[in-house]
């Protein structure tokens, strides 16, 4: 069969067809819908690219691919104050009866008085104080069933809904992304492991195993029927902020992670040691500059210091000058939560 | 078309071919060769069958499905000595030269004689000692280094084979038919965590953060260069043995396994602690009653007791009570290694 020049008119206008499907589908199916075109995207674009292309030169075997995500600040809303601290606040409440002396104790005094001047002023000693009264002393069945109640009824101020609506979406998209590329996706949090696990498979699709958080010396005893079970003790175990990050990364894991998520100064060191695990690495740091529609902090870049969650100016400058990159709440996020249309 | 009686013997026939090689097929997938049948077996397949059928009230979701695997005495080899126990002892050959001090220090000064006599009676304490002396001190990338290079040289003197010969070839059957059936098997062990996960994968086909064990206290630090390393330091935070098995399976996963395998007291809160979380459950425990093929030891129905991973009557008595399967070395294993023809 000869093939004419009119045969091959109507096979380039076919490739042109194709070709134009494909972007259209290329588009629909943007794995980051939530984000602006810009370096941040792009960064964990081609991350992605870069480990999954098996001929790309920094390729990562499947069984290699851990990213580990900060929560609070980094996959929820921390501010005014952090949600597990609202949670042993109202605990206090709760279990007041069987304490008469806090009315007349602090820091439980000013808890129960609702002073919030006093309660802004709360030394990590007060909190940890707070922490194991409401937090300690029962199983660990017990605790699960505590915190997975008042996570379904408590509801932020502002927003006038549940905590867990307050999770980012564009970061519930990259956690499906990378999940999508074969990445296991770790919560790494400073805040306390069971009371995260009570809800992150549902609201990150993050289970129990992959949550590493600060945790209790958890005690195994027998209790009346000679039944063993697993106590809560006013004891810490794991103190999961700052170094313990790494340090508590390596003990679940055994390895680097390839990608980190963070964006205060708790998460500098998991950053770090993100990076000096060689070869494909991505570090994103979350700057939090966006006042309308979330909150403006920092101290970084002259956003104000609110002692919550802090990106200090000179974690900024390691970043930049470490090739981290920083994203900006309000450049790079086309919307913040899911319930914003 | 007529059917006639022809054939009604051919699709009879083909029917009855089928049917054999249906039968021949299955006797060739069995997925325990290396077992004999019995109540063993037949604990482990009814399990199976039970949390993997859709129709079985016992159905466990394949998120839920989680194996627990003590390693010394339950996967490898534990006699006459742990294997990690005679790494440490090699290390302080090793090492001797920058320690003159311990040609006349005691734990050390046996193990330098190779007095035999002095280190069976070793106390507690003087292994620690000896752990300590060997395992710490440096970053968990040269530990990794040292471990590695030891298990790819080290022989065992009875079977003149690597330590990583002498895993139990009816147990690496066990493991790959439960993660065939989507369990995530975990090894659960008294030794040093990051000593396991050296080898775990290549051997056992568990990742470093499947396996779970004792584990130092690491410390995140700057050196010279100002990089962030990751020390061993002589400290331990997890004792993972006994009630620290359930406690520390609970902070690594947050919850009770579904199946669990062991062969000692230190295995037996996690027994307890398996079959505490209702539902259907497996526990069965590793009894070597088999001299001729690897040891015999309890003291556990008269079997000598040698001190080594210890199956006591009391334990074994706690077994037959709460139902727990104890598995014959002799008479439930055809072969033991996967060397024996």
């Amino acid at each position: 069969m000869e093939i004419t020049r009119r045969d091959l008119i109507k096979v380039s206008a076919t490739i042109t067809v194709l070709g134009t499907l494909g972007r259209a589908s290329v588009a629909a199916h943007d794995p980051l819908p939530s984000w602006n075109d810009g370096p941040s995207k792009e960064a964990i674009l081609d991350f992605i690219h870069d480990t999954t292309d098996k001929s790309s030169s920094k390729f990562v075997p499947a069984e290699e691919r851990f990213a580990t995500f900060d929560q609070d600040g980094t996959l929820w809303v921390e501010h005014p104050i952090y949600s597990q601290v609202m949670f042993a606040f109202e605990r206090v409440f709760v279990l007041a009866p069987q304490h008469p002396e806090w009315k007349t104790t602090e820091p439980f005094k000013s808890v129960l008085a609702d002073d919030k001047e006093a309660m802004a002023k709360f030394t990590l000693r007060d909190l940890e104080e707070i922490l194991f009264a409401t937090h300690t002393g029962m199983t660990v069945e017990s605790f699960q069933t505590i915190a997975t109640d008042w996570t379904a009824k408590a509801k932020d101020q502002r927003w006038k809904r549940p905590y867990t609506d307050l999770v980012y979406q564009p970061m519930i998209e990259v956690l499906r992304y990378f999940r999508e590329k074969e990445f296991k996706t770790y919560i790494v949090t400073g805040g306390g492991q069971d009371f995260v696990r009570s809800y992150a498979e549902r609201v990150y699709g993050v289970p129990p195993q992959n949550v590493i958080g600060s945790a209790l010396d958890l005690h195994y005893e027998y209790d009346k029927e000679g039944q063993g079970v697993l106590m809560r003790p006013p004891k810490l175990l794991l103190n999961n902020n700052l170094s313990g990050k790494p340090e508590d990364i390596y003990l679940f894991l055994g390895r680097h992670p390839k990608a980190v998520f963070g964006n205060s100064t708790g998460d500098q060191q998991m950053e770090e040691f993100t990076q000096a695990g060689g070869g494909a690495t991505l570090m994103m740091m979350v700057l939090h500059d966006d006042a309308q529609r979330e909150y403006a902090y920092g101290p970084a870049r002259g956003l104000p210091d609110t002692k919550v969650g802090t990106f200090t100016q000179a974690l900024y400058d390691e970043a930049k000058s470490k090739g981290w990159n920083v994203i900006s709440m309000k450049n790079d996020w086309k919307r913040v939560f899911a319930f914003e249309q």
